[in-house]
């Protein structure tokens, strides 16, 4: 399913892309760096960091990281890459102890999003990418959304209804319901709402992942699919209906299967998201399957955003442990997801994943 | 996980293991002869089957299978097995067509069931392993119970507690609540279920898998194991409490943890059987790493029972495609625990699995 990294699809060389600094005090500027040294054996495409130059190069010392790093404008990123980590300085309030978060520092936290989604809408980034959050610590800064996907939506515009999609090498799904407890997304869960994901899902598979025809697969909410109504009825009140719905629209799925039938590999090769009722349902399968390399990617706004599937780990922050394997598959995504959006994919194209 | 195949460990040679029949219309007998037929490389201790010895030619001769089958008494099957599938007779009512069940057989199905039972507590057979059934069919028959597990307790005295593991190599989990609908599963899950199951779990892990220490993960009902309150309560009002008590037993227990982060590789090896809390929370993952060889153990039972976990497929009957290598690991898997019982694991036994 993974795809070479993108390469210019237009005649100009495509802009970089913008990773946030994240929560300070977890692990972000450590995987921004050690993301940067792997930059050409991983093929990353241009990308900068919204964040303290000086903090970070105090960091990369402290762990023993060999990273120049250079404060540039945005519009400077792609010449610097090769040589230096391009940093789009960003002034934090408080010192930055790892492993102690420090509400002094939220608003530049938030700040360093906020010039992401302009620079993307701008053009003058290709996508974002968002480091780790702690949210409890943001709230005192006027945060007040459930994470960074309502938050960008609401940046966005407000009209966009964002759908989240996990993906690592031989799955994608996409939860229909997410940061809610398990009654809650029982209580929630509504055709409308399967449909709308569904929906998302299969115009995003094709202009972000240059998918021609793709495929889903809905899985069902109780045991054995609800064995015919014994086991639950969700599947025949609320999923079966979506489905019908969803191939009335012409997209081609299947479903409500047992969820438990849906992530050997040989079923997975049936389909190219699974669409999946609750958050356990769709992060089980992927973190068995892989637990390093998940990449977040946030549909159905009209920017370009993914971010790792890791949080900010402030257990580890400052030890040079954390892996970045997360963060450059989310850089890698991000690329591909702005290439094939401005290839127009998939207009011409015949990709098709697995 | 898997060990070798067991060997006599008292001085007598280990009596056989009983077969049952299941839906005769399903895929039971053909995989019984398939997994006859690999006896010898995949080391399977002696076992018969309960069924009709004239059907089951017939079906070898239909898919053509070269599988001499023989009459014979309980007693005499190890004898037979090396040259021969022993066959402990039972008559079949009416003519069995692969693909179409017919409930004039579903008393000779359960009849079966009853009789593995009564050789299990005589000791004429080891242990049982029950091939599918299909539960509508039997309901006119007089059966009422939701599945083999819960008949098996009945059949067993009535104060048994079954208790669901499923185990494939590597991971072993242990649903806490099984066949009923996720709301129901909401409602019905208590500390007193938790603790039950883990309580025997553990003594499982013990005697029937000769692990001397036994570790259990119990894993959280919400996203991110309720992320302290703030995505359900569950953990903390029923799951937390469990995990105390199951400490205060003595019991070596982690949790309860995010769900999503219990079953990659690296997760696996730090305990020996996850306690879930739904159906699906448990074999999803174990579906996902290994599709084709689960196999369904009850414990809790004064019987060794184990099941290949999967049903009657009667859609690909009588056309010998149906795969024997979940039948294959319930045998296994069958003579391993009968053998661990009668060694009084785990006096003296240091094994331990990962």
């Amino acid at each position: 399913m993974p795809r070479p990294a993108p390469t210019s699809v237009s005649g100009r060389p495509p802009a970089p892309l913008a990773l946030t600094m994240g929560e300070p005090a977890g692990i972000g500027g450590e995987i921004a760096l050690m993301a940067w040294l792997r930059r050409r054996e991983q093929r990353l495409a241009p990308f900068f960091v919204i964040d303290d130059p000086a903090r970070l190069e105090a960091l990369g010392r402290r762990i023993g990281l060999q990273v120049p790093v250079r404060a540039i404008a945005a519009a400077a990123a792609a010449a610097v890459f090769d040589s230096a980590l391009p940093v789009l300085p960003l002034a934090l309030p408080a010192p930055v102890e790892p492993g102690r978060p420090d509400p002094a520092n939220a608003p530049a936290v938030l700040a360093a999003i906020d010039r992401a989604v302009q620079l993307c809408r701008s053009g003058e980034a290709a996508a974002m990418v968002t480091n780790p959050i702690q949210k409890r610590v943001l709230y005192g800064a006027g945060f007040h959304h459930p994470g960074h996907t309502e938050y960008l939506a609401e940046l966005a515009g407000g009209t966009a209804r964002p759908v989240m999609l996990l993906a690592c090498p031989g799955l994608r799904v996409v939860p229909v319901t997410i940061h809610c407890s398990l009654r809650d997304a029982l209580a929630r869960l509504s055709t409308a709402l399967i449909v709308e994901a569904g929906m998302i899902a299969a115009a995003a598979l094709s202009s972000d992942f240059a998918i021609a025809e793709p495929r889903l697969a809905v899985a069902g909410l109780n045991p054995h699919a609800g064995e015919g109504g014994s086991l639950g009825r969700e599947e025949i009140e609320i999923i079966g209906p979506a489905v019908e719905e969803l191939r009335r629209q012409g997209i081609q799925v299947a479903g409500p299967a047992p969820a438990d039938t849906l992530f050997h590999a040989k079923a997975r090769l049936r389909y190219d998201a699974a669409i999946c009722m609750y958050h356990d349902q769709a992060l089980i399968p992927l973190k068995t399957i892989d637990f390093d390399n998940g990449v977040n990617v946030t549909l159905g706004l009209p920017i370009v955003r993914t971010s790792p599937d890791h949080g900010t780990a402030i257990d580890i922050a400052g030890t040079g442990q954390a892996s970045p394997n997360s963060l450059i598959a989310a850089l890698q995504l991000a690329g591909e997801i702005a290439a094939n959006r401005a290839a127009g994919a998939p207009a011409g194209s015949t990709l098709r994943s697995a």
